[in-house]
């Protein structure tokens, strides 16, 4: 019997206490799971969200690992105190769901659906986009969520460019890296859609120098990260003229501060990071394999790089 | 060398000038191509469009084929003056562009974006939809259209239900046909496509009856043909709140009249029938194999059968 803490909010405990204990019992493994513990000393896995008050895993010496739920490590990833193995969340519930936010919003900028959806006259006037064949779509990040969105909108037909930090290889993508790459990419893509991690190298990504890089009218859907974006940038390339819309899911402080500008641009729209949320029953049963694995001495999935921070 | 009318609007042709004498010429046919005659027993072959003002074909008595520039034919497949083949229009670009707006018009509702593209207030509140995988759509047609329609919903994993007239089977796809069958797919389809041929049988078919057959809080999408949906039904519906919402591209009347309810219902998105739209290209290239085939004695593609109506 190995003791896991669940180190979260209670209300993700809710989601989580009918199909953790199901999934690490189908995993094989006999397990006690706590929400709270005096005998650190006594955990053997921490099942974690970073929205948990759990910051020092100093007290936890015998912890073989720390089980992330959410698939963004950046606010784990510098902790001192958490020298043990620490996975990140890959499930299938956060990768679908991506795919399904950002197909949903490239399709709406793609047909300009606006533009019926807010009408408030009633004029026919038929507007014919082009066809996705003759669309370019620009995906900069081929991580598991980057990658599945690009393949998914070249299944569309959708001309879809990729960027990565390290070269890749995907079917129906053209695949780049690299400074130059970074540049062929933003500059083609009329639709851009930011998959990136958080990162040192990531961060402030999309300046004025890029965001001036992609071509006039094009429009930028960010479902990856706050800071990838500079704020003020984007506003002046927005009232410029120069882009013609920003969709954004995630922002440097969440929720987005009330006073904050994006939410009354008429060429922003904000959604309040619900681009992918991870589903309990899927993810559960990761956690499950991954305790599983560490218990049979196998390699666990989806482990954390902390020199590339993710 | 052959003569071919070009019965359509005059702005149609400044679309199929360029393209159109290009592709029967790679066809391996030698042709004039005429936008008027007074020597209708000169011509072998009509490329039609069903806005033209041509409408007696009985003076055409070498008239080999009508070859349709639209995937709709009711307006000219009760003509008795056309004895001779009608082919209507199935090409790529029709396709895609349905697909297209088909796609992305299910993913909206799925995702529910119209309250965070039509939101005013500045109100966090995450709201997290399911997954594709657990979301139930159906797809009233199996033809062209809608089965590209119903594969490419299945590739983004929605639970797909298709019904036709006649049996059919597709890969990921529940089919279903008659009268049993249809009263199966409306009551498990939380968005409903409408993608059905307008003939006797289908005119009036979404009637009250079958619109409460629907679940509640579901969404209807039109992209067929205007008199599938019983107008004053289909608001009843919507006013009563059991259905959520109609997104229509066409309608009994077109353009739909200013003063119609369906302008500033609250819970209807009026597309003026851009769903799609032949592209002129891959219109062109079918047209001139049409041609091909039939010098060449060979079976025409996409006849049309009088006695189905499409």
């Amino acid at each position: 019997m190995i003791r896991v803490l669940f180190a979260a909010p209670a209300k993700d405990w809710e989601e989580y206490r009918d199909v953790l204990p199901k999934a690490i019992t189908d995993a094989g493994i006999e397990a006690e799971i706590v929400l709270e513990t005096r005998e650190p000393e006594t955990i053997a896995y921490i099942v974690y969200a970073p929205s948990s008050r759990l910051r020092d895993f100093a007290p936890f010496i015998n912890c073989k690992a720390v089980l992330n739920l959410w698939a963004g490590v950046e606010k784990i990833v510098g902790n001192e105190t958490l020298t043990m193995p620490l996975t990140r969340m890959v499930d299938f519930g956060l990768t679908e769901g991506m795919v399904e936010w950002c197909v949903g919003h490239v399709l709406r900028h793609h047909l300009d659906i606006d533009r019926d959806i807010c009408r408030t006259d009633s004029e026919w006037a038929p507007h014919v986009p082009p066809l996705a064949r003759n669309r370019s779509v620009g995906v900069l990040g081929l991580g598991a969520l980057g990658s599945a969105v690009a393949e998914a909108l070249a299944a569309l037909r959708f001309r879809v460019s990729g960027w990565s930090r390290s070269p890749k290889a995907l079917p129906n993508v053209d695949c780049f890296d690299g400074d130059a790459g970074l540049n062929a990419v933003l500059s083609r893509s009329e639709i851009l859609v930011l998959l990136l991690p958080q990162t040192p190298g990531t961060r402030d990504l999309m300046n004025a120098e890029r965001l001036a890089a992609m071509p006039q009218g094009s429009v930028i859907i960010n479902p990856g990260r706050g800071p990838l974006i500079v704020d003020g940038d984007l506003l002046s390339a927005l009232d410029s003229g120069h882009l013609r819309h920003a969709t954004l899911d995630v922002f440097r402080t969440e929720p987005l501060p009330s006073d904050h500008a994006f939410w009354s641009h008429p060429k922003v729209t904000v959604t309040p990071h619900v681009a992918s949320d991870t589903r309990a029953g899927s993810a559960a049963e990761q956690v499950a394999e991954n305790i599983r694995r560490s218990e049979a001495g196998e390699p666990l999935l989806h482990l954390v790089d902390r020199g590339l921070g993710y």
